[in-house]
């Protein structure tokens, strides 16, 4: 985690972030957002989350009905895919746009953004390796992901999305591994090119199986299997060789 | 492309990679593949492809057969994901393990490509930085792989895969931008959800419907139509700011 809300820690990194947040807020590069507000973002910055969880979306431009203009109605249908979280401590930035949309979202209330230009980086070096490393991670998060997208049954896309999801975020509670932001079912659809009403019916077949679990409070974890979850890639997901 | 085998170009970055693989091939990390060679990696080092094109594939370690039981059989199958290209120019890393294993293939005969630790970076610190920004770049375009795989139907999700492919790597001929690396059916139906079967009827149903094109030697192409293609995002891929 790079930025660190808990003023407790004292280690050298942790003075740097400190003192990037109070340079954010003095110029004014820092906000607090509603849950689901859109962050207004801008290619060639760089965004920190201080708080709370971002939510990634990409939304299609094309299809082929639009393109091939078979339906006028077509026109007016966009498919959004969730793409993932940003959570606290983590970077993120919105480049690419071409042909699918992406935007980012307060995925809580109370999330809070820094944004900066990579320039400004210059003068903390340290945390401009860190950014980059977690870029680095990011990505290699995202082949994991396109690895269990590429599955044809929908329920195993589902299960290895949820296991990603809960193996880089996952907090361990009494039952299991937790993920600790909520999701809906038609979230969940979107991410992995399915319906809302598909995943209803396919969670519940995993929860039959026990494979996953559901919290009270609607969040899902994954029953403890010392097998399934990699202890070691939940405390330290970021394994990449700092270099 | 971060390394080029022109040796024409004689701009000052082009030392430093020049430099890199004298060295490279004095320190035997310059190896040349076969196609469909598995490239042996390890997590830590840091691979660049100097010619031809490496292929990602992910394989899933879990599926909800296996995790039941319900079949002695399930156990034996393995569904291999394409995940992407790598250029010669570009770099790749294999870092993310579990739950699905990434692997390096050589997608062209002669395709060569060198190794080494990132503090070997640290004698060329400006080629360090285009590795970062090359990975920034990858990361991105993986995210708007996710928003096409989001997609419900399984043709929005070819088209989208096939216009992401050929966006980044595509190259001008008559006909309009061609995908300069061949795929099987069976790689596409496997980075998408579906299956060989499948693809082979909806890339007919594409190329009916003048969405997209087939030259000679197989490779896929998409008929020139300027609102489509972005001739900015294919000549000049790398739109991040290089800080």
């Amino acid at each position: 985690m790079l930025l660190s809300s808990d003023s407790s820690e004292a280690s050298r990194p942790f003075l740097a972030w400190q003192r990037i947040l109070d340079w954010a807020r003095e110029h004014y590069r820092y906000r607090v957002f509603n849950k689901d507000e859109r962050v207004p973002t801008r290619a060639g910055l760089l965004y920190l989350v201080h708080r709370g969880v971002i939510r990634l979306v990409g939304t299609a431009q094309i299809n082929v009905s639009t393109m091939t203009s078979v339906s006028q109605l077509s026109h007016q249908v966009t498919e959004e895919a969730f793409l993932g979280f940003v959570a606290a401590g983590q970077p993120f930035e919105i480049v690419a746009q071409s042909p699918f949309t992406l935007e980012a979202y307060s995925h809580m209330d109370q999330t809070s953004v820094i944004w900066l230009y990579w320039q400004d980086l210059d003068n903390w070096p340290h945390v401009r390796r860190e950014v980059l490393d977690a870029f680095r991670y990011q990505h290699q998060r995202k082949l994991l992901w396109l690895s269990t997208l590429g599955q044809r049954r929908t329920i195993d896309r589902l299960l290895g999305f949820i296991t990603l999801l809960i193996e880089e975020f996952g907090e361990p509670t009494s039952e299991g591994y937790r993920l600790p932001f909520p999701l809906t079912h038609a979230q969940i659809g979107s991410a992995i090119g399915s319906t809302r009403v598909t995943i209803t019916r396919l969670m519940g077949k995993l929860r039959q199986q026990g494979l996953i679990g559901i919290q009270e409070d609607h969040l899902i974890y994954l029953p403890i299997k010392p097998d399934l979850v990699t202890i070691d890639a939940v405390e330290n997901p970021v394994s990449v060789e700092p270099g």
